[in-house]
């Protein structure tokens, strides 16, 4: 039987290709895409990662098993240490230094989102949580392959791209469906699945909202 | 299909027995209890329903229907507003004032418990909290009857014992399963058993060591 | 001293007055406001009242006061019995069905708000959510007072203005403050005014992008 | 002025000493406690610190500096990773199979304590949290240290003893007291003092009764 996140994107239907189908992607993709749009993406960007680091500790605290917990802090360690302090070194080559994106307003599309996601794994438990967060992790390795493949060898967005096509990343998606999968058995999520399939969904459109922090300055 | 109160019941085995039986039980239903050992009982027993009033609190706010947030919510404000009172008035025929009883060092048995049910209730969903709550609401009408049933008249606790036998007490306590079975078939409880089980045995546990509170006055 | 709620209000500066000023308040209270718009306020109006109720659930949790859980828990059970039902009476005049609104796609604006103000309260303390509560509820009464004295007798929308310059409602405002100066004593708001500034300027803000669930029907 | 930890130490007056110079903790140091004492105490302690990993993840969700939550992560990770390993080899040298650990009755003692810090970190702020958390990791130092100068060469817990002398561990306490004052100054600490005060006098007898797990043990 297919896993739990093949089942859920599924069926969260046309959302699932608004999200990682949308005009900030194609034009990214191609290369069109202004530079002032993805530099007010990559500052909601990183607001939003340190959201979903938080959203990470909040699932090992969530968890019981202890390799699960394990996994859940490698990840939300590996957000703060690796991967923003990444997102800050790859922001200052676009003249966005640290601070400046500190203090940036949040995007209301960045609240939505980033503040749905960490209520539904208070109200929910650990298996809602991953629903919520699900759409995130392995949307981007389809997006990334999918803009990797129609990216020319000289669109300015490459590096951007390829972040989410390494072997790196793409480990860390299978382990974490692995990790859905495994939660999901031990807390019934076939039973559930209308529940799961709503927090998967409106997740799913929260990410397509997202993209829109970057692509209202598209053609402003 | 028995509801599902009745199968975690079942599940629980001799924890349960232990609970519903356990000495202090015997001794207020034959009225061979001593004066001390239920003052020492009612003193933690008011500590534990402000606990239980949070709960009830946390609760709607996990649940998602309507009718049920309402339903959660009476069930809070009654126990501020009728149960405590009532329990405070009935304190005071026994010589305990209200001030002492906030001011009372809280009982490792009670903080044990009540922490046990609120916390398993923000790691978990609301069938989690659900789970940790039921075995206090239902195990107190079964004790309450079965109490009853052997009482004398002239049994110094009958009117504590009756608490748990009125028409009101029965009505809330078979709305409060209902809950359960609806919140459990929304939430997958059959696929989740095992850990739902888990809870609310373990809560068994802690009810049954509530009675020591009591208990330990017994024979000092 | 002025009340912590009157330190926060004028500390928010300009984000108050487009909140309280927006351009949606103006349109109601001079009865320019086209029905379309009113109506989809209406909508995202009743999903927000739901969440609403939800986090006066956790503030009853959160709090340690008995007085004060009892005022948390009135409030949720009055806007679940009370407001949410005259609010769905009131829409069904409006042509708006309560299956309808319950159906409907929640707009960002109402996620952004309601969950930001749930996870304000679930990170922080009592405090927190309070502060983070605040603007909704003192700036209605704000609004519907300068709106009442602006608006005709034939402004369409004058009996939803008046919800809020009820005495009840002007009652229940009142009280509310006086909790939040209460528990601000006991949890060290003074100490702390710069982040619980930044969590009521934030709310307001999701206040004032709220109205854009309407006001982008004004001229679509 | 004395750091947060050093007031709250002195507030907690005759409970602290009762934690850190218990019987048991008398008995470790005189080499004098029984086998079977040191055996329980290490099983509960086995549970506790995967419930102690739990409460750290927590806290990293509560905070807002990323250097702060990055610490906590820290913490939590080198509990999993580096602790209850070491702990689960030095359990075995004493006949400890970790499965048996695992699948040991949790103590009334340990489920109070450890739920007692969870349910105040949720129900609190990040501050709050700290507070319950304080005493055992400043606590174990002051104990170790204390049982280290008066141990004889060939007393048989000395390597237990050691684990809370070495530069390591007393590092660790170092940083942690230097974040609570830090997210002390952000918070108010001052201004709520006798909260935090009550959470941490709390904290510390629940501490002082954990060594009851294994206390019991020396004269059944």
């Amino acid at each position: 039987m297919a896993g739990l996140f093949t089942r859920l994107r599924a069926g969260a239907g046309a959302a699932w290709e608004e999200y990682v189908r949308h005009p900030f992607v194609e034009a990214l993709a191609d290369g069109s895409l202004r530079r002032e749009a993805f530099q007010e993406f990559l500052v909601q960007d990183y607001l939003f990662l340190i959201q979903y680091a938080r959203a990470h500790a909040l699932l090992a605290y969530k968890l019981e098993d202890l390799a699960d917990i394990r996994a859940a802090l490698d990840t939300a360690k590996a957000l703060i240490e690796i991967e923003i302090p990444l997102h800050v070194k790859y922001c200052a080559g676009w003249g966005l230094a640290e601070a400046r994106m500190r203090e940036a307003p949040p995007a209301l599309e960045m609240l939505a989102y980033t503040r749905y996601v960490l209520e539904q794994g208070l109200a929910g438990d650990a298996l809602d949580l991953l629903a919520a967060l699900a759409p995130c992790l392995a949307g981007y390795a389809e997006i990334g392959l999918w803009a990797a493949r129609r990216a020319q060898p000289d669109n300015p967005y490459i590096d951007w791209i390829r972040t989410y096509t390494g072997e790196d990343y793409l480990a860390s998606v299978e382990a974490a469906l692995a990790m859905i999968d495994r939660v999901g058995d031990a807390l019934g999520a076939e039973a559930r699945l209308p529940r799961l399939q709503a927090v998967f969904t409106q997740a799913t459109r929260l990410e397509a909202a997202f993209w829109r922090t970057g692509w209202r300055e598209q053609a402003p």
